[in-house]
């Protein structure tokens, strides 16, 4: 087969043109829901869909689909991702799931394929985290029950979350139940960069996502006692930094006792964060993420159980905030398979891997068969300016999501 | 013996009129170097001191010294401490060893003690670390040529180190020679509260200090790698903070291992520091103490070791900044004998203990025998509001204080 032909070049151009979408006197490119800049990116966005004959479409929460009629009358292909980024970030993360998607469509019309299944390119709003919401906004209240109606009236720089929703032409008051129900969609497709360093490490090309891994996370406040560091005698002391370093090293080791997870502690702060001052207080956040959900059940009690002894042991009370369990996402065998046949056809050495990061797909994954595809990640930079795939990296992936379009259209 | 009979309601009184100098606006009690209400508190104190017949004189640092003249010709015996604060500090650190010294003086003239030296009382200057200068900056000035002429243009709230000095009676040119040399003291004494919780936990209500610690303090930069704590697998990881937990323990264990010595780590800060992103960086300030300055660097070098090892373990490069190293100070057998009995007349089960805080002592110390007394601190607390020594504890203090000048007086 292969019929199709990817254009890299307006691939890239397209990437490079939603770029100019930023926001000023900001690092790097920076795409922040609700901001102008998006607003504007998603205009243009949406403007180049129409021009390409798509029906354009936003629903409540502000998701903004494009839509190619199929031959038959049978729930959407979903294909997407997208066009939001964090402050300062890079100009492929999210964009290459949407623009990539769109450039397929255009693909499949320049090579008259056309398909059973209507197909819809997604941009699904605000995936990055923002002070108003968790991240995956957009997917999270289009496919679950999880958007609380309280968040609608947190404000950030002025704004209510129900005006800046309205203001990206959703409905804010309609949301709070699912937008879509299981069976709505056929499919769905997520091409990414991958945001590690797996592929590159390894030399290849395309990888075939496994799943997207569940998370066990949890803020943990230690509370001990400030005192002098020369005053106070190490029998004495109730050091909550020396009992937070044993929990850090502790992740360490049992994540590496796991293979195929990963534990991390990313953000910590000791109060009152003096030299000669031996931490009263220190809060940090912890976290671990497998494929296997007992198997991170069990690798956090076993966390939990040393957390307790190491504090006991230096009089710390430990209390633990804003503690959540997301499950991991794993595609349908027979979508795996088939976008693991498509990678392996592209780059005989395109490898399967999970995902360690969240994607739209979190959400979409639990209405629909939903699978994703990785590029390399120059350096595993992500979420930073720095953020690179070279072009024809990007157009194999996009390549790669092309066909798996097409056989999914076939298998579904 | 022990004509001496302390006022202990007298001293109170003076303690909680010193108190009442406070910055407005500033939680507990205030007297940073130079405000006003540092400035008011001295002159409150210089006039106390005129009052009872002390000559008064303020050196080239700042310091204020009250003057009683003793029988024969010789140096005098300084006994004193600081009356600045911390920001929202205590009522105690420092105020006690000036006021208890005030107060043993007005003692001895009111029991007709006449002495052979001359004794003084002495407020040293700016004890507490500032933005201006290191902590002791009054008795660092008096006692050594650490003086940097280039404090002086530093600038604090529009005000530069020379005007400040001024303002408070000094002149400033004249500093970065000692101001006193060997032989000029007799003999110096501070009465000190512990800062600690040695003297609670044991019950006893007297210690005479076996030195002050030296210390060996550096600031640690870790520089690993900023990514995806989800995308990022454990062999690939370059985690500054999981690094930097392993020192942390480190220094915990080294210091348990060598009995009364201390270690730690009390400020610490990551980078990005976000709960999802491996620590690209960490800096940290680690310390540790022993009045046995060949100890304290063979456990600084241990750690180093360490530090060398889970560092490259990790791919992470560490570098050293502001490396200190501050020899112990020890009194003379003499004098350590001296205070030790003294000390047990007035509390049989009092105990010697080293300080492991920095006190002006340190300085005053290496140009006169000098030596420190410590009554107890409640809860061990200091530099906070919560700082709190019962009044016949601070009384049982001073009189040791007094009856130790009347000693050394005979012994020197």
């Amino acid at each position: 087969m292969s019929p199709i032909t990817i254009n890299a070049q307006r691939l890239w151009d397209d990437l490079m043109t939603l770029a100019r979408f930023t926001e000023p006197n900001t690092p790097g490119w920076t795409r922040r829901f609700p901001s102008t800049a998006y607003q504007q990116g998603r205009q243009w966005l949406q403007a180049q869909m129409e021009a390409e004959g798509l029906t354009t479409h936003i629903d409540a929460a502000g998701n903004l689909f494009g839509r190619r009629e199929g031959r038959e009358n049978l729930p959407p292909i979903h294909v997407g991702s997208h066009t939001d980024t964090v402050m300062g970030g890079g100009r492929f993360d999210g964009a290459l799931g949407v623009l990539g998607a769109f450039e397929a469509v255009r693909t499949l019309r320049e090579d008259n394929l056309s398909l059973r299944h209507p197909l819809v390119v997604a941009d699904y709003i605000s995936e990055e985290a923002t002070d108003y919401a968790v991240a995956c906004m957009g997917s999270l209240a289009m496919c679950t029950d999880h958007f609380r109606a309280e968040w609608l009236e947190r404000t950030v720089g002025g704004v209510t979350l129900r005006q800046a929703i309205i203001d990206m032409g959703g409905q804010p008051d309609k949301l709070g139940q699912p937008l879509v129900r299981p069976g709505e969609i056929a499919a769905s497709l997520e091409l990414h960069i991958e945001q590690g360093p797996v592929l590159e490490a390894r030399g290849v090309k395309l990888a075939a996502v496994s799943g997207i891994v569940g998370i066990h996370r949890a803020l943990l406040e230690l509370q001990g006692k400030a005192n002098h560091a020369g005053a106070t005698p190490m029998d004495l002391r109730h050091d909550a930094l020396a009992a937070a370093a044993r929990m850090i090293s502790a992740i360490e080791e049992i994540a590496r006792a796991h293979p195929g997870t990963v534990g991390t502690v990313g953000k910590l702060e000791v109060q009152p964060n003096q030299g000669n001052v031996i931490a009263g207080a220190v809060t940090m956040m912890a976290e671990m993420r497998s494929l296997n959900m007992q198997e991170v059940d069990g690798m956090w009690a076993e966390f939990m159980t040393i957390a307790q002894k190491v504090c006991a042991e230096r009089g710390i009370t430990v209390q633990i905030f804003n503690e959540t369990r997301m499950d991991s996402v794993i595609p349908p065998q027979w979508l795996h398979e088939l976008v693991g046949h498509v990678c392996q056809r592209l780059d005989p050495h395109a490898i399967i891997t999970p995902s360690g990061a969240g994607h739209d797909t979190s959400y979409v994954g639990l209405i629909a068969p939903a699978a994703m595809i990785f590029v390399p990640s120059l350096d595993g930079r992500s979420h930073a300016p720095e953020e690179y795939t070279a072009p024809e990296d990007l157009a194999r992936g996009v390549q790669a999501l092309a066909e798996t379009i097409v056989e999914v259209d076939k298998s579904s």
